[in-house]
């Protein structure tokens, strides 16, 4: 068997263990030795529980051994209970056995000081020679809650455990994890896994996630994230996720500087620039949650499981307030609150003359008198409304038990004949009182505002879905640039190459060659130097624009020259660019920089104070389509300036597109030796007419820049 | 006695009645028409309780009087519980009989039909004439729990009776505003007033507002509207409760278009445009809440009365995770999580080894082992870090019952000697855990970025009454300028006087004239058409720019002539303006629209596409002083551009907020004959060369734009 395989294997037995040992077991059942024995025991787990403790032979009413080598089989999983410097040699007692993974719970490694992380990588090693699988060190485990498997200390489980239905929770941060996971426990979600994944010495939470979106069971995972070590895991469980139609709900922490500081004292992982992390989301159909509020009420949504195809929400009210305070939430997020048909209006008016009927639908409170005519509101808007999702505004009413029972049978009475559809009530009741709702198939929320929130997230989710990934582009490989700096020429010949337009210019070295290129270029044209140690050439006064004889060319050359030697006394001069004036068009930039985390990102925007004052800027993972920069293109808030605004004519946002792509995919087979390319401005004319870069700056990787190759 | 001290003795028998009618009274305690008395009966209600009933002597064990004029004695208020055809008759009976106010839960008036809005408009009427106050119709009623005085039938007080606490609850929508007084009711605040206004026949949400500011016993407001009709009281609130520190967190529907529609057909109240209610709220320092959560979580911690007087956060953590997400969040709303000192730092690291401790302070598991530790922790970020407010956060710890007690006394330890700072805990626990956390002064939230959002709240309320409300502006009173067409001359010279400055320029009517005023102004200079029937000039080639001599300005003059009777053949025209070019600056926009709710509103934004593309614009009801002027400067998103962004001059900022603050009380002493101005662009000139007017328009308000003077 490959080592893969056999990784894979014991990832599977982590997951899914038949028999586990607890190293350092107690008999006190508070204490984080005692705990995991106790759940292990309450909560029926079928296989054997192997309690290792040298000082007793007895534990918790079970056998104990003395150590790890005198078990009497060899468990599929050990939990390691003791204290940080027995951890490594435990370790390796378990790989010598043959143990398939082990989860560590004790801290004091890479977190905390030099020797731990020295501890750490070197159960690391052990773990990479055997293909034994290790979870943590600093971690609070994980559970299977199908299996009865509860190899954590999770105190949250002593109010009880949790019920094996369709969600995953995948998490560095342990306490997060168990915390979110008790949350989605309170709101009646079914949790069947929880990972937390600690230092990740080895299991690192993308191939958590890519083994939650590969199980049948799993329906929606949450996910908590500081930074990655290994990006492509991530994709290509974000990548299968998307197509087995698992959505990830995720919470990406460090936006902030001293978030991101925070991160940097805590777990020592690389964290991605939080743009990045932006982009890859909302490729792969992600969400991404701000608040564990947000990240309950979306998971809650997406196990229900019914993403509506349209963006069209009906509303039925009880209260004319709420209804419009829905309208704003729905404008927020993008839904789209448009009226019932006008014959359906009609119908409805008769049976309710005093309401409003044209969406949303406000039944006031005669239809509480008589709840047929609520069955009757609610069935002609999603038959004649033919409204994909239906928020019900029913507040407080179901609190009152005398309401409870009737209002759920007149909306389930409603609702039967389109089970396809989402079916959203924002009330309030007693927990018994929600969950009879539930059983019938509904979602329900306290907060108007967050319902439609979370509607529109499942919307999203469905769009992504039918958008599809697009092509995964393979990367062309490509000779590399080398170390050397480049001048803007050499930058231009290589974009160029690279399928880049770029205004027709020539390289010249004396005031005479400059005047005869001029005449072929034809005039207005601009001069500037060129020279690999002058990078910002305006500055030094190193251009001159609007030059239009032979006269001016000839004396601007010589100035050029002069202003450069000046200023850069020693610097390598290869001569002066002369290049046509270029014609009128949307100034925009076009960026890639190497993330340290995810490879080149291509940045996109348009120019001056845009980019400068305003940050209207959108990134994209290298490479991509032309289809997918479309997608980007239409992101930044200016896109109106490339769409016509103000009476222009429209953009070439084809060709932009075009060059984006090329751009990327260029910067893709550059990974390794390009950190950064800056086209500023790339100049879109009118539709029909293409774009132009004027200027541009490739920066080589340097070799310090690379540990591996140094 | 004066009839607005009548009115307003009466409205104070509404809040604070001593004695109360039923008119339709039900032994049903079910029904709208049985479900008060009922509630008043059980709660305790001091005063006299007088079921009216023709067809029963005896109603839920009280004696009934056959009508309204049969009563024993006056009744300080009286409810209207009978069908809407009675509705009037009755109105007109407890006027007669001297009963100080009503309120009419019937629906079917305004909301309806032209004839319930012709019976609403008599019953107002008689209101009015009487003195006697009027609540709703189509309302929900008031309470006045601390008195025991239920004046409404809704529903959730089947649920419990709230305490009478601080809070207050005023809503034009009474589902609505039942709702939110329910789930203050649930997060343990106690609801000393509910009002909800429905129909507004009389009583408005801007006098009740005003009332409860004024109360001793209210310590927060929680408002609901959708419209306003009498914005003066409802300004006139608002700056009481500033003065008087009472915070109104306000919700505020209809941002939407169609949220705006459904008002329309909800209520028939005017809408004002959003954004002046945005700029409003801004100055008065009103919380406005978006989600109903937003408003309950403001609310509460508003109740508790500590407003941390700086931006600096504290945090203390058992979850790094959820640290890193608390800085998240005070970036997100501008709180400041600065390090501790260096020593504070040095002496927690002695406390906590493998703990960070510059801020967050991760106190990880081993503050819960040794609880002095987190104590420690505590009072250590309390003193030496001087944080006003300090988050918490300790996820499900408490909900284990052996951790709540020594956590809570852990903590209150540590805060015994820091009165006044802003304790907020991060929590997950069963109610009465909750409440006894509560007790001793700390806030709870189950949601870090929601505890973080709160504390934001209060620190910029705090601000709000740190920076106060600046001069209450007397309006001067101004010549009309009747309702004729106004030319730019006409509009400039409006403007000069009001102290706008403007390019020397002079209007003339002959080619020679043009000439020799351009040698008087100075090369190069402008030309421009000056006709009341053209408006907008460079449409029609109205505009010449850059002539640079005498020959070139007398040619001009005739084109412009020319160009203009060509495109508006019988225009009166009355010459051609001739001004210098202006110099170099940032272009901006100020405009004055007369809001149809509020009156004159002052616009403010840059130029171009900043107000076309990206609407970054702001507001602010005129008239307003210098400073606040400033304030409103600095709220666009593009005010680096004045403040010196990429490396240009600073522009003299000064001088734009003086001109703002003119043109504010220039509209605001033509409040009635101004529709709209318009000064575009208001050129702004590096610092210290002041700002110039390049164009100005000025719409008078027409004659049928005012219904109430046609």
């Amino acid at each position: 068997m490959s080592a893969a395989k056999q990784r894979q294997q014991n990832l599977d037995a982590l997951m899914q263990p038949t028999s586990v040992a607890i190293v350092g077991a107690s008999d006190d059942v508070v204490r984080i030795s005692g705990r995991p024995l106790r759940y292990l025991k309450e909560s029926g787990f079928k296989g054997a529980i192997l309690p290792v403790n040298p000082r007793r032979d007895v534990v918790q009413g079970l056998k104990s051994y003395p150590s790890i080598a005198a078990l009497p089989e060899v468990p599929d999983v050990a939990m390691l209970a003791v204290a940080a410097h027995l951890v490594p040699e435990s370790v390796r007692a378990c790989a010598a056995l043959g143990v398939k993974a082990v989860v560590i719970f004790s801290s004091g490694f890479a977190e905390t000081s030099i020797e731990g992380a020295r501890a750490q990588r070197e159960m690391q090693q052990i773990a990479r020679a055997s293909g034994m699988r290790l979870l943590g060190p600093n971690c609070l485990g994980l559970f299977n809650s199908a299996l009865g498997f509860y190899g954590t200390f999770a105190s949250a489980l002593d109010l009880g455990f949790p019920e094996a239905g369709g969600v995953a929770v995948a998490s560095q941060s342990g306490a997060y994890g168990a915390h979110v996971a008790y949350l989605a426990q309170q709101r009646g979600m079914g949790v069947r896994y929880f990972v937390s994944t600690g230092n990740e010495a080895d299991v690192e939470i993308g191939e958590v996630l890519l083994w939650l979106a590969r199980d049948p069971d799993v329906r929606v995972i949450i996910a908590y994230a500081e930074g990655l070590r290994d990006s492509r895991t991530f994709i290509e469980a974000l990548r299968i996720a998307h197509e087995r139609r698992i959505p990830i709900v995720m919470m990406k922490v460090g936006r902030s500087a001293r978030g991101a500081g925070a991160i940097d004292s805590h777990t020592a992982a690389l964290a991605g620039e939080d743009a990045v992390y932006e982009a890859l989301f909302r490729e792969y159909g992600v969400h991404r949650a701000l608040t564990t509020d947000e990240q309950i009420d979306v998971a809650y949504a997406c196990a229900r499981g019914v993403y509506p195809r349209t963006r069209k929400l009906g509303i039925v009210t009880v209260s004319g307030g709420v209804g419009i305070q829905s309208c704003d939430a729905a404008e927020r997020y993008g839904l789209d609150v448009s009226p019932m048909p006008a014959s359906a209006q009609a119908a409805l008016k008769a049976l309710l003359p005093y309401a409003a009927v044209e969406n949303p639908v406000d039944v006031t409170a005669q239809a509480l008198v008589d709840m047929s005519v609520l069955t009757t509101s609610l069935a002609t808007m999603l038959q004649a409304g033919d409204y994909e999702a239906l928020l019900g505004v029913f507040l407080t009413v179901p609190a009152s038990r005398p309401f409870a029972v009737p209002l759920r049978e007149a909306i389930a009475k409603a609702a039967q004949d389109h089970r396809d559809r989402l079916i959203v009530l924002c009330m309030v009741a007693d927990a018994d009182i929600v969950r009879s709702y539930e059983a019938m198939g509904f979602l329900v929320y306290e907060d108007a505002y967050r319902a439609v929130a979370a509607i529109a997230a499942l919307t999203a989710v469905r769009e992504s879905y039918d958008r599809g990934l697009g092509p995964k582009l393979a990367v062309q490989s490509a000779a590399p640039i080398g170390m050397r700096e480049l001048s803007e020429h050499d930058a231009k010949n290589l974009l160029v190459e690279a399928g880049v337009p770029l205004l027709p210019e020539r390289l010249v070295r004396t005031a005479a060659e400059a005047a005869s290129a001029a005449n072929a270029l034809g005039y207005p044209v601009v001069l500037k130097i060129v020279s690999p140690q002058i990078a910002h050439k305006t500055e030094v006064g190193g251009v001159l624009l609007g030059l239009e004889n032979a006269a001016a060319v000839e004396s601007g050359y010589e100035i050029v020259m002069q202003r450069a030697r000046a200023a850069a006394p020693g610097a390598r001069i290869d001569g002066v660019l002369v290049a046509r004036m270029a014609p009128a068009g949307v100034d925009t930039i076009v960026g890639v920089h190497r993330d340290a985390t995810f490879g080149p990102v291509v940045m996109f925007g348009l120019g001056g104070i845009f980019v400068e004052v305003l940050k209207d800027v959108t990134f994209r993972l290298a490479p991509f389509d032309e289809m997918q920069a479309r997608g980007m293109i239409r992101q930044i808030a200016g896109y109106a300036l490339l769409d016509g605004a103000r009476g222009m004519a429209r953009a070439d946002v084809d060709a932009l597109a075009q060059v984006l792509a090329r751009v990327s995919q260029f910067a893709a087979s550059h990974a390794e030796d390009i950190e950064s390319i800056d086209i500023n401005p790339l100049r879109v004319l009118p539709e029909g007419r293409g774009v132009v870069a004027l200027d541009a700056l490739i920066v080589p990787r340097r070799a310090d820049a690379n540990p591996s190759s140094g």
